[in-house]
């Protein structure tokens, strides 16, 4: 048996996509063996080049083609955001599986539908916050949930980043598309967004400040480019648990390169991680004997989530792309146990982007805005 | 020739501005020797023992003794925050010189006496935000100021120690009485607030939120004691140069012991440091060589502002006290200097005084609050 | 056209090689495909086992057989090191090409003939050291070699894990029978050592200390069992370019678990790195601005050799079994480009052991011991 | 009741012990307060600025009058090694207390007759081995000595500096002159010693090499001189307690400018410092609970010997002065409690010269030495 993939794009996160399915059938042992079946890409030559390069045994320069063959399991989104909501309803009225990147969608009024259309229709979504699937992320989590740091109050997260730093380059240039959401705040800020609520709970209310920093871009056809999205975003955080924090993202930190990073103080203890240090997390926690107080630097290990079905080995360390790669595992989990769920869902997704739409809005009015005032 | 001070108080800070004094005769040559004169304290026993300890040629139990005595040049006022107004005007009034701890005073309205009396007075007048002399700092504002790092856009700056985390004991109890400021916010909030300004340039606005992580304390006699000034506050930023940033500050940050942390960011470069590790400071700038780009790791040394009368080396490394040595050669030659002025001064510490309650009114209201709206 | 692959011994190292097979095939544009083909190991049930587990086609308790197979084009060996020599002999003899992993054998004389064998055949060998094919291994080689920190006269270099230091336990008990090799000196030395020569070129001459920290362990029945392999080992280097250094080696360097780090100085610059920070150098050049001297922590990306073959964004880091990938990708290349030479070969892996070796006989002599001197 | 200091030389060492003797009557309650009362240099006038500017109350231009004045009370020698035992030799025999720096002289040979000639004399000795004296060091000696990280067994120490890289200046030529001692060997070589005995013990045997890495330098003239005198240092060290280690020096150690580092290993824990972070210690125990084992990062604070006495947060740090403020105080405590003994006194200091001249006759020999064969 096997689970038939079919994957619409194929830039960076599409080849990312097309390594961890394989990746996860040699790591892991999966209940069902994913087969890299069909390949849709924005024209059938694109698609063909792709589907070789990636090893998918067919290719389509139509995706509707893709959504509507019945041979097909799963569809794999890795577009650009405006065209997820149109392509996962395709697929969800299809019975298909839809997994899909971050974020689900430019605005929580589009994600909305898609994930009223997958409860509805049954079928088992998941989207790429594959920071989540760290096994430091899953430490942390567990510290925080076994009560091992006391009352959690504080939250500070970032995700810095300097690729759009430079003006003379029109990077990625759907990504300066208004339609594509707001910039930073949808690409990296979501991200940050989705590891708040995973280790904190839900976010009630954000007071937030855009700033877009390189006003003007430059086209890949040496055009100017007037900027509307923003390069940059602070915010305060009101978490329903009573918890106080902010959130930050960027693309141009100059400087920072996958500064994906938290702290979270409790009443007895804290933790802090930064992710351009991948395996490691600092731990402190009060009662320590005095003299010998501090944060111990934990490196990742075989005690952790997932880490041994990699290497056996502590300190040994995983990259990014294994993150996907047990991304990939859950979202197959997920779709083959009976009953099974994999997380996080278009309804996780769609929370998140409510708390994006909250910042954005929250900026426009320059006061504190509640999550819940996003339909 | 010498300089005669008269302090008041002899805590925490009145016993590091006596070891201060002293080391500044060593440590650097001064246009004049600062004699320990007079040390005033709640009484005359306390006042006795401390001017023994301190090495004070004579004691008072009555400050106001102190600021009356004709031989006295110098008041340094180390006395919780909420006497530092009625102190600081009688010693002005007195035509001495005044040298006072942060903040300023509890509130802008409390503060702007005591500059317009100083200023009519002409006496010259010092504010202890030590982090502003660190050699550390002084290489951050060169860089920024000369443009290294390209035009600055973005600021994150914290004070996070964790002295107040225990709910069990009202340490330094009068920081938690309301008319001394608010917590936090008066405490550690105008320590960053300076660096923030120091760096960056005057602050526009604010949007911040305040916490108070621990409603009930237990006094020194064991009854409970209900806690109404701020833990914790975290605030968004506008500059008057267009940059944005954060700011936060917390005296129940678990774990933390003397995080002051800053970064900046430039369109040409970015510099970060934590003074948890007092001599280092971290700088990114565009244009590295490919395959060789990254933070450089700048350790102080004599090719930095100050640092050479201690200590010849590089990394050899000054400590905390030392910051207040130099600042105490700041205010002595800003006295002695014809012309001079010891900086930052009381106006430069009621704009940040300005800054602090604008976040506290931000914080009431939940909105945005303009610095200028501050009387 | 594929290349066959027969693996002996399933252990870590089997497991970590399957799926390095299946990585490379996938992350790399490969000349050729690999294909799992047969599993041979200590008996059927255990073959079949791994087989099923690691994906391979057939297995077969008996490596003999596998040796045999006609159709085999690569026999990848990862037994214990006492029974490498055999099975590479035998698949050399086979017209086989040999992967075989760290060390080639127990002693430099066993390690001889297989590379005599190897290169009277023309088959090509390779040997899994794996950390020279970190892209952060490759940075420090250029930085050398391009003479971006001048003449090079000084190296520092460990590999300290822990994994010994539990004497109430056996680990691993082939590694303690000294036929195998010295303890440390064989499983951790022999890394180290192929690092300082792929980075500082060849060893002269050695003075060494071995020591056994744990003299008595427990076997897996319980029984003591007297220990008479090292478990730590340091020892001064001579290299032939006249740089001094030291290497150390240590499984029971309590705390640390993948402490792979060499530190090298030049008379125009210095490198650093630490393994149990992957994707990190540390770089220090003569002639930085007076007040900017620093190291400068690059992080590995795209700029850097084989990274953008996994992820196109720096800072997004590899884990360990992405080395292995890249050695097998070397492997395959080497094999299938004309004239093509994987590296590091058989008579690389020798000139390590006789390095191994000059350092357990300096050791036993207690005096300096040329390399020159081991046969 | 005061100690009169005389003190002989006003260099960079000079400088320090006269801020140190101040800073350490304001910090420290002293059994007796030490008074700045004679300085000598080179020559009269030299003594007279330097008096002046480091606040002693008269000079001379003969140490041999320094000696002879029958109101001093101490004599403080920081002149240039080959001078120390002369004048040390004096001020014993005029019946003073003698105050040294490092190292005690340049050969064990020079420096026996000073250890036995202070021990005749019952005059009070110590030596400025500053390093022993940071509350790091002290924590560490305290984490080994109560069998915190149970039986020691490894040992790695570096002093690393980069002072003398520059080829094109004789900086401090008096260290290039080999009456002078070993030049790093000597200089830093001593102070890593001093602490490699301090945590781990008595060293029995050494195996050395020492390396010149800039054969000729250019004299304050511009003439060429041919150097004699070691660049850097590495030694296999045999402690007398079995454990095993390695200790190496350098004054062109590119990059690094004051890594005064040190790894303990122990049977049940671990310990690492690197003083260009000064005030902090990493440790590692075992049996920290599974998934939980990491180095914790131990920043200095008033649960360490003598920190609360500069400061009484943790966190807000010592800096290189205070190291030596710290000497001073055990200096005059020791000399004025009844049986009181500086430490590390003339004996301990003659200790570390026996394992430096066993260093350098080990590399001479090319083989182990005894460090008892130094007699």
């Amino acid at each position: 048996m096997s689970l038939r993939v079919g994957l619409i794009g194929s830039g960076y996160m599409g080849r990312a996509h097309a390594l961890a399915f394989r990746a996860a059938a040699s790591v892991f042992d999966l209940p069902v063996e994913p087969e890299l079946a069909l390949l849709a890409d924005i024209d059938v030559d694109t698609a063909r080049a792709a589907a070789e390069a990636l090893g998918f045994a067919s290719h389509t320069g139509d995706w509707r083609e893709l959504v509507a063959d019945p041979s097909i399991d799963l569809v794999d989104i890795t577009t650009p955001n405006q065209l997820h909501a149109e392509m996962a309803l395709a697929a969800i009225e299809a019975g298909k599986h839809v997994y899909c990147e971050k974020p689900l969608a430019p605005t929580a009024a589009e994600a909305r539908p898609m994930v009223e259309a997958a409860e509805a229709a049954g079928t088992k979504t998941m989207v790429g916050f594959n920071y989540l699937k760290n096994p430091i992320t899953a430490l942390a989590k567990e510290i925080i949930d076994s009560g091992e740091i006391g009352e959690v109050f504080g939250f500070r997260g970032i995700h810095f980043e300097d690729y759009m730093l430079d003006p003379n380059t029109l990077v990625t240039a759907w990504r300066f598309d208004p339609t594509s959401g707001d910039g930073v705040v949808a690409d990296l800020g979501s991200h940050i967004v989705s590891l708040g609520r995973h280790l904190m709970g839900p976010i009630d209310s954000v007071a937030a400040e855009r700033q877009i920093v390189v006003d003007e871009r430059t086209s890949p056809d040496g055009d100017p480019v007037k900027i509307e999205v923003a390069d940059q975003v602070s915010s305060l955080l009101r978490f329903a648990n009573g918890a106080r924090g902010t959130v930050e993202a960027s693309w141009v930190a100059t400087g920072r390169k996958m500064a994906v990073a938290c702290e979270v103080r409790g009443t007895e203890g804290a933790l802090m991680f930064d992710f351009e240090r991948l395996n490691e997390l600092q731990l402190y926690t009060t009662g320590q004997p005095i003299g010998r107080e501090g944060f111990t630097t934990i490196l990742a290990g075989p005690a952790h989530q997932d880490f041994a079905s990699f290497v056996p080995a502590p300190g040994h360390q995983l990259g990014f792309n294994d993150l996907k790669t047990i991304e990939i595992r859950d979202l197959i989990e997920g779709i083959h146990s009976p009953g099974g769920a994999p997380w996080p869902d278009f309804r996780e997704a769609y929370e998140v982007q409510r708390v994006i739409d909250a910042i954005i809005e929250s900026d426009r009015r320059g006061a504190w805005f509640d999550v819940d005032e996003v339909s």
